[in-house]
């Protein structure tokens, strides 16, 4: 079978805001074979600037773009999904957005492989034998503006059956201690003392590691499962810094990473004890599986990061399916109508209150393409005299 | 004074091929103030990609583009020019693309703040009281096809007066040991024993540590001042592999650093001993300082990366020009017409070999505006119904 087009597709609502959430607009990735069959992927990162990574001319032997790379390959099996991979960032080596725009080719390869072998990915990865593994979903939202709001939003979530749920950026961090620790405190009592959650602070201390260590003391308390990005994610001497004074709460971090370095920088350096990857930034699913290997061998937990469509859900989901006891699952509790509304499937919230896949071939989960005409926003690029980049048809 | 403008510019040569040669085309940046001073970066990374990020439509609060960033800002001096570069990354933490592409923008600031205070940026890093230090220019060349056509270029170079001399990239490491060798021997013979010769890998030998090491014992006898690039960049593990068995010749690497802390990394736990920063990727002027104060913390050498036009040279130079003992100068001795021909003044070998700043304010190159017009590439870019780039005057 041979590639025969490479589609990104930039989606957004009508009004965007500067809210941190990433599912106000995405980027979707189509790749379609010469046997007609066709897969999706989704990257979690700037639509534009990622869809330019397919189509920019060539400026020599390092800067060459992802359509390039891939139309015309052969794709026959998994081996290829990798050596795509490789030969893609290979040619755009100097390209540094390289990671976050090939995610969503590469989940797409991986898709349309799943569907031609009728094999579910987690099975390509983990092999026959594998089974996949219900996770624990926890509801990832933003806190409130206020103590008061971050409660009323937590017994939502808890009377909607969650267990779990992850608070974070809003005010976290910005109003002084007293307030974190109010915000901490009211997430606690919505939830109820038999729920965990999870903080999010969103890289509000930046490079001050004893700020973190002081707000891990006081959050300590209200138990939460972990403290994620209390610093910048460059910062990982920070990191080092803190995990040295044994912190009260464990440490999580990792989604921003853009390489399988950054993760691996953060695991052996920094000391962290979750390590959460963005299948739609680091490079899909071919890298975020390789940070599980590692996550695995350090004794570290992998936990995915997702803040889009349940297309990127699926894919991360698939990564780490078939380890039992890596058994929680970042999920979008919260989001734009159009990540809601993106997928024909969703992967749902079971009656025993964990989210699994089914065995069906590739992702499992399909774009719906009525919702995706209604929020399309056509791209057109024009470089000198050319047009590179113009709308493709679905 | 304000930033009343940021405007991105595409240059390219007519026909563009996949050598490694990195001067084809370029994307420049200039900031315009409303007191009438202008200032001018390059970034070494692709154009479209880069010029996205000044344009991207913002995504949620972490993905808001530079020309937001910075149109309307206060700009009097270096303490604003770093409060912008914060600012401009914390607004684009989830662009990957964001280091490459505010490099433009982080030197033109420089290039201003310099002009407006009638000073050297060199002298607004290091004080005062610092001195410009000429540097010892190497030539930066390809590697001819064969052993006889490096053995041609590195007789030319020692005709020119360069006393040293990089060879990189082309055949290095793709048709066996005996050619590889064949070719150090070529450029040495070439150079004369009395020259410096430095042999650039090109990351051809991956994450195959032992390779790279068989070649420095191989390479030794022709005595190159350092091995580059022998692995990939991310290959920090690898790295540390080779610089464990002390390697007998030195292992230089950096250029491909898109962060600070890709450097750091590289310094801490690769054990190299040249670091090399583009100062055109990794976020500018402001960045590739901080690495250099890193290297003399860890007794590193630095040296620019630079294989753009002049402007690039300029800006990496006043990075390092205060380091005596830092003392080598990449000099990009081939290129395009475009990089040759891009900026009025150019930073000449002196009759003493060596190469040096003048005392003129801000990076003390100015970009030939006639030069740019026959190369520009105009750039229009439409999403949904709004053009959100089209080309500026110049």
């Amino acid at each position: 079978m041979r590639i025969s087009a490479v589609d990104p597709f930039y989606l957004k609502m009508p009004h965007i805001t500067d809210a941190a959430d990433g599912t106000q607009d995405t980027l979707l990735v189509r790749i379609r074979t010469d046997e007609g069959i066709e897969g999706w992927g989704e990257c979690d990162a700037s639509p534009l600037v990622s869809l330019a990574v397919y189509c920019c001319p060539m400026s020599h032997g390092n800067i060459i773009n992802i359509r390039e790379s891939l139309i015309g390959e052969t794709l026959d099996g998994p081996d290829d999904v990798l050596r795509l991979h490789a030969k893609a960032l290979r040619n755009g080596l100097d390209i540094q957005q390289i990671h976050h725009a090939y995610s969503g080719a590469d989940i797409a390869l991986w898709d349309i492989i799943g569907q031609k072998l009728d094999e579910p990915i987690y099975r390509l990865l983990d092999g026959q034998s594998a089974n996949a593994h219900t996770k624990l979903p926890y509801a990832s939202v933003l806190f409130g503006d206020t103590p008061e709001a971050t409660y009323q939003i937590a017994a939502r979530l808890r009377e909607q059956g969650y267990r779990a749920a992850k608070f974070g950026w809003g005010p976290m961090g910005k109003f002084g201690e007293d307030n974190d620790i109010a915000l901490v405190r009211a997430a606690r009592e919505g939830m109820g003392t038999d729920a965990q959650i999870m903080i999010d602070a969103g890289v509000v201390w930046g490079e001050a590691h004893e700020t973190a260590y002081a707000r891990a003391k006081a959050f300590a308390p209200f138990a939460p499962t972990w403290l994620e990005e209390p610093l910048a994610p460059d910062a990982i001497e920070a990191y080092s810094a803190l995990s040295k004074r044994n912190p009260p709460v464990p440490i999580a971090a990792g989604e921003g990473s853009g390489t399988s370095r950054m993760a691996e920088d953060l695991i052996r350096h920094g000391g962290i004890q979750f390590v959460q990857i963005d299948v739609g930034r680091i490079g899909g699913i071919t890298v975020a599986y390789r940070v599980r290997q590692l996550a695995e061998q350090h004794e570290v937990q992998y936990v995915n990061h997702t803040f889009k469509s349940h297309l990127s859900l699926a894919a991360s989901l698939h990564v780490f399916a078939a380890n039992e006891s890596f058994d929680l699952l970042e999920y979008p509790a919260a989001g734009s109508k159009l990540s809601q509304r993106l997928t024909v499937e969703k992967l749902a919230v079971g009656h025993d209150g964990q989210v699994g896949l089914t065995d069906a071939p590739g992702l499992g989960v399909r774009v719906d393409t009525e919702v995706m005409q209604a929020y399309l926003a056509p791209v057109r690029i024009q470089v000198g005299s050319e047009v590179i980049f113009g709308p493709a048809d679905f």
